[in-house]
């Protein structure tokens, strides 16, 4: 039974760790029907975020089955609450990614992003993207140097948001409505980081019982 | 014992329907700094947040006693795990508050919002004021009545989101960055009714059974 149950333990990582690299791909695809102005790689992101969602149902339920059957106490105990939080940011990814994808579908056949600003987004892109990849790391070896990593492109998301930033207060020529993509775009990026940032602190916070940092987002 | 237990489950419920109560006036008094360039309301602001952030530990560490030392099932269970999820969205609230205030902070000592949109956006702020007082009413009282109010409000939220991006991109002429900020601000009280929102989805589920509908935003 006790084996059994952290077996079961171990799958809820498991499944977790898998959503956070469909998430990844999510933000992946979306960048790249953003910046290739492509509608069918944007459709494929509602599906993967459709996924995710099915596939946090399913944890969770699993997780009220360990908590009703099982009765965990002590660091298992932590797990499920961890899993049910995480949850919630995985599916929040997915939701952020169809954010992105959606700003390609609004512009189509138009590209939304101005070239002058298509390095500093595809940039961002990668970062969140790793971000998911080394979150998803965190969840399947529960090895905290793996979320090492995720404070250095935290770091460098920071600065690609500022940078973006002063892109777009520094006599930007492409209008209003460009302006407002580009400052939801560089907000949505950003979320999809800090909830990377918040699964895999979870995660250190279960193995080492200590919280690396705040992991709700600073204040910008 | 049982006793003991179900007072600790109203406890908690109590709790963050006190904590939903704190959001409100976190975002009554964001709006209000914002409106009126108010630099002592929006440092008041942030310490609401902070006190937000320290109530949703006392009642994660309060849930967490009682799973582990009461091992409750079914509905008790999930209100266990509700908790957890909506001490979640508490403290978002509580964040995006802030980050309007941060919005009068940075422009202050000018205004801003431009006079135009004065009106809307404090129509926004009373939205997403009240849409939180019924959310923690839907907490202390668990009656799904209370929820219905939410779904009207937040179809006027919507309404108040696509008039203000409309004013945005019909012939702006308070610049790029006045835009850029007031498209932000219309996300911050949008995302705060969409917490709101899956408060009361939550509570009502665990009392009728029924999902009211996806607690998750609307894609925009």
């Amino acid at each position: 039974m006790r084996e059994g149950f952290h077996g079961q333990l171990t799958a809820i990582r498991g499944a977790l760790g898998d959503m956070t690299d469909t998430a990844a791909t999510a933000m992946e695809r979306a960048t790249v029907a953003l910046l290739g102005a492509d509608l069918t790689v944007a459709e494929g992101v509602s599906g993967l975020a459709t996924q995710l969602d099915a596939a946090r149902r399913v944890v969770e339920d699993q997780t009220y089955e360990v908590l009703a059957l099982q009765q965990p106490v002590a660091s298992d105990l932590r797990t499920m609450v961890m899993a049910i939080k995480v949850g919630g940011d995985i599916h929040r990814m997915g939701t952020l990614a169809q954010h992105v994808a959606k700003v390609a579908v609004r512009r189509h056949p138009g590209f939304a992003v101005p070239d002058e600003l298509f390095p500093l987004i595809r940039k961002m892109g990668d970062v969140a993207v790793r971000m998911a990849q080394s979150a998803g790391a965190v969840l399947h070896s529960t090895d905290a140097a793996d979320a090492g990593r995720l404070s250095i492109d935290d770091d460098a998301m920071d600065g690609l948001r500022r940078a973006l930033f002063r892109t777009l207060l520094d006599n930007w020529s492409y209008g209003v409505e460009s302006a407002i993509d580009m400052a939801l775009l560089g907000r949505y990026y950003e979320r999809f980081a800090d909830h990377a940032v918040a699964i895999a602190d979870g995660v250190v916070y279960l193995v080492t019982g200590e919280m690396p940092r705040e992991p709700d987002e600073k204040l910008s």
